[in-house]
Order: C-alpha cells, then structure tokens, then sequence
C-alpha cells in the first residue's frame, strides 16, 4: 500500500474502492431506463445531479482506505456514523508508543490567529512568543514520556490493558481500517475540508480528497467547485 | 452482465464489488495490529468472528446489483434501509408492459400447502384444483391487459406520467440498482432466503446469495451453514 | 387520534413525540458545558445552528406518525432510510377495496401545466379536454373494479393472499406507522414539500410539516424561511 | 434529572423518552390492520415478535439520556453508529480536571481473574498484589495532575484549545446526550451487558438497562430472558 504521510507519524492509504464516475450516471440512468451515453452529454447530466442534490447515485461507488492518526482525530472522525470503521483495540494490544507532537511553527501560527482573532474583538491582547510555545512542547514530550512509564509500569505490574491505558493520553496515535460510500465520504469531506475544522482532520480530510481525485475525477471537480 | 434469470421476466446480475474474505481478515486483524496470515490460521479467525457476531469486518467488502423484479418484491426489498437504490421512475419514463404471472404449477402447490396447514388445523377442508388455477390466471392475464389499455389511454391523452400510472398493478417489473456492504447483504438473505419469506423474493434472494458465494466463498460457507 | 385528512380517503395522524425546541438548544451547549438559557439568547443559537447546518442537536427531538396513503405514495416514502415503518401486509390480511381517485379539476390543471411547458418548448401542441379526464377517470374506475373482482376470485378460490394481490393497482390504499427524529423529518419534508416533487406526496408533506410547526415552531419557523 | 452515579464520577440520567410496550403492539399490529386488544393476549405476541426477531416495532419507542464517563468509555460508545450523540468539545470549552480513577480492590480483582486464565493456559504465574495496585493508582494519579498542569500551562499561553488538550489522558470525563430507539437501544445493551465487554461501559449499560426496565417493563423481561 501506498502511504500518503499524514502529521508527524499518521498516514493515509488506500485499500479497495467500486465503481467509477461512469457507475454514477448508469444508476442515475436506472429512472429513465437508460445506461452511460459518452462524457460529452453525460457530463452535463453528472453535473446536474450533483447540482440538484440527487444523491444517491453517488452511493454506488466508494473506497475502503486505512488510516493513522492520534486519538483525538479518530474521535472526530467516529463522529461520522455512516462509514464502517475497524480500529486497532487497546483492550487487545499494548497501543505503541507514538504520540502527535506538532510542529512548532504550526502551533505558534494558530495560537497567534486566535490572539489576532481576540484583539480584533478587543478581548485579549498578549501574542504568544516562539519561546513560549518550545516551552509547552518540552513540557507536552516530557508528560507522553511520565504517561508511557505509568503504562508501561501497568502493563509489566500485570493490570489489564484495558485498565493499563488510562494514562495515555488523546495524542496516542491508533490505526483503523474505514470504508464509505463516495457520497458519505463526500460528506465527511465537506465538513472535515471546510476551514472550522480542526487543522489536524484537515489534514487527513485533504489526503482523503486527493484519494477520490484520482479515482472519480469528474465528481471530483464538481465537488471541489463548491467547497 | 451476465444476467441470472428470476421469475418470468426478471433477473439479478453483478455490477461490481469490493474486498473479498481476505479482507475482512485484514480489517479484523486491525484490532491486534497485524495482517493476514494464511487460511490455515485464519480460517479459524473467520469463523470466529462469525459465530461471535463480531460483524464490522464483514462491512469491509460489498457488491453492487442490478434486479429485475416485480413491484411487489421490490415493495418488500426496499424495507431493507441498509441499502442503496436507484430505481427506474414511472414519473419520467412508462413502464413497460411487462407483468409477473406466477406458474401454474407453483400457484397450485402453494394453494395447496396453504389449505394442508389449514385442514390440519381444522379450519379450511377445500383444495384449489387446477382448472381453478387456470381460470384466475386467465382472469389475471385480462385484468393486465385492461390496466394497461387504461395506462396507455392516460398517457395518449396527455395525462402525466406520475398519474397515468395510476391502474398499473403491483406485479409490474421494474428495474434498480442496489449496493450494500456484505454485512447488509448477508442480514438481507438470512430473511429472505428463510422459508417464511414470499416465494418470489426467495428466488431473488438465493440468486444473490450465488453471487456472494462466488465472491466470498469462505464467508458464504460459513452464512449457509448457519441457515 | 386526531386524522388530518389527505387526498381522497388518505390521512396524517400523530401517534406520539419526544423532546422540543428546548430539547435541541440543551444538546448543542453540551459542546460548551452550558444549558437552556431562555429564546432572547437562544433563538439566536437555534438559528445559527440551523443555518450552519449544525444538524447533530435536531436529532435530540423527533415523532411517531400514522398514514394511510395509496402504494405509490409509499413506494417513495420509503425511499427515506431514516424513518422506521410498520406497514399493513397484504401477506397477512387482504387489502381493503380503497383506491386513489385523483379530483378531475386536478388532473385537468396538472395536465395542461405539463403541456404548457411542451408548448413553450415547441414539442406538443394539444391540451387535454374536461370530458378527456372524465373519460379516462371512468376508465380508470373501471380498471380498479376488475382489478378488486380478479382479486376477490384469487382469495374465494384459496389462492394465497400473496399472490392474490398480484393485480391491486399501485392506486390502493394502504397503512403504516412511521417514526423519525426531526432532523430526519425535516431532511423528508425538505425533499417532499418541494415542487418538483409529485404532488400527491406533497400533500402529505404539507400535512407533516403542519405537525412538525405544532410541536417545534422555532424549528418550523427556520426551516419554513428556507424553502 | 435524577442522575444515577456510574463509576467514580459519572453518571446517566434520563432526559426524554418516547412510546410505551403497547405502541410495539400497535405498529406490529399495522401489518393485519388492528390495534391493542389487552395484555393477556397481547403478551404473547410481544413475545413473539422479540422471539423471531421482529425488530421493526421496536423503532416505534425509544429514550434520550445524558451521560457523563470517561473518554475511553465514550471511545467504544460511539461506535454505535444508530444513536444520535451531542458532546462536550474540548475545541470549545477546556475540559473539567476530572479523571476516572478505578477502585483498588477492582484493579485487583480484574487483574488477578486475568492472571488465573493465564496460568489455566500456563502461560503466566505471577499475580498482583494489593500493594503493586497501589503503586500503579498512585503514579497513575501524579500522571493525571502532571497531564492537567501541561493542559493549564497551554491554556494559559493562549495555545489554542484544540491544541492544548493533547495530554489529556483518555481516562478524562466529558459528557454527551445520546438518543436512539429501543430496537437500538436493546442492540447497544446486548453487546455492553455482556461479559465479554469492558467492566467499565458495563456499569453504564446496566444503568441504561435500568431506564428500559422502568419505560418498557414487559420489554425488558423478554430482554432480560435472553442475556
């Protein structure tokens, strides 16, 4: 499998896929008994039924990718109910020891756009320097390293896995396996692409994108016009 | 396609699919972060994850039909909320002329069986004879013919389609596309290829269930011995 | 219950309903750890939810109705996946003699917009007549009589009621019970009140939405401004 | 609400609910065109109905609650893809310093019935003892304040939120509504009053399956009959 790098350890990687832009027009063709008729007509009514919001063509293709990612990504990510999900389990396995640490110029630029936002309103005034954000990166590694001790002392003492991971914290990175229909994975695109969600999903959401690029250009671009 | 006949007019064919047994070991086996590793140890694993009702795995592969079938099967396959469709629309295109009639000998064997319970219950002693049979699907036949002089006629006069439609019986064939997850196709079958599912979409049902046990021949195997 | 009546012999009733426009505005500040905080305030995050298509809290309110509707009407309701249904079996109990008859000034009206817009395209010149609709609902009446008598004879003759049914129209009446939350209701009458949409399922729409304004009229009212 | 303590800090309360055991009846009823005749005969087709598996009616009635546990609880409860779920964010509001802390003598317990099937299988003998267990809660412990005073520090920087949760370990509570039906409900309940599911979510379930007893008691006792 080709792994598209996600974050400082995460991936995205595409599994399996069905259908095809074309497999979207023959079931759209289904209501007037008809099949794929060449792009130079059927591209108009592919853009019709996006347009129009007629969905449920777009469910008769999809793809099934795996991914890695912290926690805190996943709980997002879970949030989306219409996609099957197979994660790795900590009750199961020790869950190993890679946590997201972001970059630092990342954080500084964030935090930095949220004073502005806040100055802007008059509410807050202080900008947060480079030092300061090295600082609580320092502090953030040094706490994944007391959180991995008191798993691993756990774990080596005999406490269950289940009970053992209580310590590690939401930046834990997990793997899962997840599978949707294109028109679902639409959805979760149109949420997790949009510039409110969170940087890190964004991330993922933006490797999920160029995963449907390649495979359904044409819905592609359609969709990419209106995002 | 390869189109497999069902009832007199109808069939089931195979669009496309996704993921196979192999892959349902492979999203399962995410859980204790590892891969496949051979039938040998993993058919052990399927069977497993079967018997227990562990049933994610089994969304991680899928396949697309295309069905001809009565309206009334149609009536009772789109119950099943778990699926995808898209269906020919009597709104924009007529239906053609094309009605389910049962076979005699079915009809009377069904009859029959039916007025067997009922005799044993005391309740009912006639039985259908086969002229009896013959008349009704006479009167039948007649009873199509003249719903469609009225759906020809609505339609010759300019009546809309959505109306005109009005007389056309539920034994009208019609033509969709569904889509699934092999979770949701083998929930399908467990209830539409028991006994007590109608005869018609019964025939439906076990034309399906060929096309996964071709597709996933270890995961059928494991559904049909449970059945 | 209190039946809203719809069509010729159709109608709309609710059977039951949990949570209100409070219910919404207590799920979205669980995101913030707050509660209900009076409509001055509120009415203003119920609309910021609503335009933001934060649909997640609509869910948190939802309702039981019971219908009573002709088969084609039905066909498309349950193209809606997310509402739960109970629906009167013709398996298990002969369907009772009731067929839509649609108002001659309606199918007039409906037939002439449709050729005025083929006129306007310069594709079909002739409008339908009064005595042509008459005609063909006489027809149309005719057709449903035969139809009852083929199925009145199947039943007399012991022919299972499964199969006795093959000639009902798609005209018939029949029942269900169907429960959705709001945001589902909502995402329904979105589809169904619209005027592309036919318009005998509108007028159960609109009985619908009448009930949704009852019970939810912030709701109601955000979501009426939209269509 | 009337909150029923779960675990060391959470809980569930009852927020809505909707239907009755006898609205089960009168959906399942739908499907031979009557209604409730009374419990005496009624009982047996509740019975029947939960017996061969027919689910739809038990859409017809459902509850929402609140719940408050921990985010590894929260983890396994929101793969359960049929409720709907409205939860704290920590992107918008900093999470309260509430952590779960297991009770020594079940540490022990779990970790000591843990040890006896692996020396069954021989493959393990040490066991814990109550001192070790200790040892594990108390570094445990200094982790969770060490993990809060990173979150603090990040906080107090103006890093923002989203960013600055990354310690938090997933033994923090948060707190979400969750609706669904009772057919979704009793599916949830099944896989989480297991024996074979993680003891803290059990302690949940059976909180939950407490609501069910009291909302839908004739329901329930088929329930209980069968786990």
């Amino acid at each position: 499998m080709n792994k598209l790098p996600v974050l400082d350890d995460g991936y995205v990687s595409l599994v399996d896929h069905f259908g095809s832009d074309i497999s979207i027009i023959e079931a759209a063709r289904m209501s007037t008994n008809k099949g794929f008729e060449g792009w130079e007509k059927d591209g108009k009514l592919l853009r019709f039924l996006w347009e129009n919001k007629h969905h449920t063509p777009f469910e008769m293709a999809g793809m099934t990718i795996e991914v890695k990612a912290p926690i805190m990504v996943f709980r997002e990510w879970h949030r989306h109910r219409t996609q099957s999900y197979n994660e790795m389990s900590a009750r199961y396995v020790p869950l190993p020891d890679e946590n997201y640490i972001p970059e630092p110029g990342n954080v500084h630029e964030r935090a930095n756009a949220q004073t502005g936002n806040k100055q802007a309103q008059g509410t807050e005034t202080k900008s947060v320097t480079t030092s300061q954000v090295e600082l609580w990166l320092s502090e953030l590694q040094a706490c994944y390293q007391t959180a991995q001790n008191v798993y691993e002392l756990g774990l080596s003492l005999g406490i269950p896995k289940e009970l053992a991971r209580l310590p590690v914290p939401v930046a834990r990175y997990s793997r899962m396996r997840a599978s949707a229909n294109l028109r679902n994975w639409l959805g979760f695109l149109k949420l997790r692409m949009a510039p409110n969600a969170q940087w890190e999903i964004r991330q993922y959401a933006n490797a999920v994108g160029g995963l449907v690029a390649d495979l359904f250009p044409r819905t592609w671009e359609l969709f990419k016009a209106e995002i």
